[in-house]
């Protein structure tokens, strides 16, 4: 049994605190949707308010080289790391107030809490917010997890050098917003004990169920690939039939068979979810298109071959086409298949049932990514689940209940709580 | 015969201020290509330019409400419209530097060669240069002589309102670089006694066949749709294949069948040129794609009838689709078949093989559309076509050599020469 089973984060304060920020920075309008793209002004007002709030919490904040935020409150241990929680406070272009965001509104609500009840814990207790999870201004979703876990095959320079549609560098928006901070961008030199993260569910899985809680066991693999097709600009009007080499078309028998193949293998989904084309008028003839693939199954060998089975195709689609189009991958990317740690779900388990009481829980793989999942490589971690209304997410109508974010709120206080306890009487694995 | 047989355009003089206006304005990095998109900073300075040249030789130069630019040498009549002679300035974004400008450019060098031999036509010669032709940054081919002769479906005030892809209307461009004039953009209050286009062929027959003029007699019906594929946004890594509704996989199937449709039937072309996809995140199913179909035909009931069967397709395909996609086309422009008037056709056949001496000519219809088409439907014209290297335009590969560009400059002056003699001695039909 914890030490603070009755200790209860202020709900009403949560979902208030996240609507309010919702509202003031990078709402759509007439909806409750979100556009907070990465290092944007809206990102830059809810960051430089979060380091804000937590300095009046009492706790030392970092920047990371890649614009992390650490926000840590001292524990009565000097030699522990920090116990962590977080998320991301960026979204999609279109997107919800949940994703990633609920995530870090919920740990500075646990902060709060243990500020105002005077609560000691053993080891330091951190707030992460997670710099461009969504990948949507720079593409590659969970960059600045995976810089930090050293585990992606994206460095650190490779991501400073990504640039945005406008042609401005990951670096540069850094800079500008004022977030390229000198605090090293690895586990190795700024680390953690361990990594917890609130997140909705963004699946129709805990609804379904009737469930309210989702213990998350791993993440599923993903692997993302940056498609160039070539062909030969032309005139539309005098460019016969048989002489044309369209980009394209070529580019669209590529796409459609992304979605056929994942169809008939069954092996997992695949998406292509960003195109562009070159020459953009109406009477040319395209000569280049460039589109991203997102290929997710459950395990790394499946991700293999669905990758492999959508590759054959492109090859002889090329080949039947037959009109000097041709395709290249210009850019690789992924996260390997995550499994979380022991500790850390049966931390979550034992915060939702032992402490806060609630037996509508299931164990659950996540079908998106989240930077937990990079984190889960270098330092032991797991997420809880709360549910999505019809399984939308990546869409204004996302929408988790405020009674769901609460009880989101609470198991994760508990969960650090018990974990920090493991550690005092060193009854861990 | 006509009065001044001998006279001669300076090729050189035209064919140098084609290459360094070029290269002054819009000119593409590393290549001869050109980008010198309808209404952007060098459109304006290569416009301020000409009129500067113009006034330089006595023209009046009016601007009319659409941008279009009038310069007008008067002739010894003061009741004759004048004998026109223009085509455009602007390009496609990755163009090249014959595709309108050699037009403009060869009339601006008739004017030169009529003004210091001191040349009084019966007529007054006026150059034009027409605002839009490519329809490259504000989507609508043609848009302004097709306002200018009051037959296109799309009206002066449609053409205001016409966005790039910034967003700024046609209407503020043509404000903000100072060419929103106040002549009316109307053939019956802004006339013309017939008109004349040079331009380069844009297609291999010239090249092929050894000819090395072609007397234009019509050009080719054209249809332009612009259509709109909706789904449902959702993220892609927790929707299931079979829940999707992927605005792109269906746009996808819909440009690849645009192809397949203009291919089996044979009577005609059609092109996607232009494709845009409102969400553009790899992580989420898109939820709206935006397209441009391009059709051509030699008459106006075959692009009916191409158009018909491609969106009988479109239908089929939405409904195997079966996904909950739909498509609407919100925008639907064209240029019926135009057939060019005999007193023209016969000005320009007799200018190449009487006047000037050329043998290798042909007559041919024209698969690009041109202003001179519009212009057509009100007043008399016909077109010279000169050869393009390898048939290529709309790419910076484009070329024709500068004795080509002599030649058609000469036909086109010895034309408007044979007309206005015919005019003043009443021996036209």
């Amino acid at each position: 049994m914890a030490a603070y089973r009755g200790l209860r984060i202020n709900g009403d304060r949560l979902n208030n605190t996240l609507q309010s920020t919702s509202t003031s920075w990078g709402a759509l309008a007439a909806s409750t949707g979100m556009r907070r793209l990465a290092l944007s002004p809206e990102d830059k007002e809810v960051r430089d308010w979060l380091v804000q709030q937590c300095k009046e919490l009492g706790c030392d904040v970092r920047v990371d080289r890649m614009g992390n935020i650490f926000a840590t409150r001292p524990g009565s241990s000097t030699e522990r790391k920090p116990i962590a929680m977080g998320s991301h406070l960026d979204t999609q272009p279109a997107g919800g107030r949940y994703d990633g965001i609920l995530g870090v509104i919920a740990a500075l609500e646990v902060l709060r809490t243990l500020h105002e009840n005077n609560i000691q814990t053993h080891c330091p207790i951190s707030l992460i917010d997670w710099t461009n999870e969504e990948g949507a201004r720079f593409p590659g979703a969970m960059m600045c997890s995976g810089v930090w876990s050293t585990k992606s095959t994206t460095s650190l320079e490779a991501c400073y050098a990504v640039k945005d549609t406008d042609g401005l560098s990951m670096k540069k928006a850094l800079e500008d917003i004022g977030y390229l901070g000198d605090t090293p961008c690895d586990y190795r030199e700024n680390g953690l004990e361990c990594y917890f993260e609130l997140h909705i569910e963004q699946g129709p899985k805990l609804e379904a169920t009737g469930n309210k809680v989702g213990v998350v066991t791993a993440v599923q693999a993903m692997k993302w690939f940056a498609v160039r097709v070539s062909g030969v600009e032309g005139h539309s009007g005098t460019t016969p039939m048989d002489m044309r080499s369209d980009a394209l078309v070529t580019a669209s028998r590529l796409i459609a068979s992304v979605s056929d193949i994942a169809r008939t293998t069954g092996l997992g989904v695949s998406t292509v979810g960003v195109i562009s084309n070159d020459t953009q008028s109406q009477a040319t003839i395209p000569s280049g298109v460039e589109f991203i693939i997102d290929v997710r199954c459950s395990t790394d060998r499946m991700v293999q071959d669905l990758c492999s089975a959508i590759f054959k195709s492109f090859d002889e689609i090329v080949q039947r086409e037959n009109n000097y189009t041709s395709y290249h991958v210009f850019r690789t990317w992924g996260l390997p298949e995550s499994v979380f740690h022991d500790d850390c779900i049966g931390a979550v388990r034992s915060a939702a049932v032992d402490e806060v009481g609630i037996s509508k829980i299931m164990d659950m793989k996540s079908g998106a990514g989240h930077d937990a999942a990079w984190v889960s490589k270098v330092v032991k971690s797991s997420m809880i689940f709360v549910p999505s209304k019809d399984g939308i997410s990546h869409n204004p109508a996302e929408y988790t209940s405020p009674e769901d974010c609460s009880l989101g709120g609470q198991i994760l206080l508990q969960a650090l709580l018990l974990y920090d306890d493991d550690v005092k009487n060193g009854s861990l694995s």
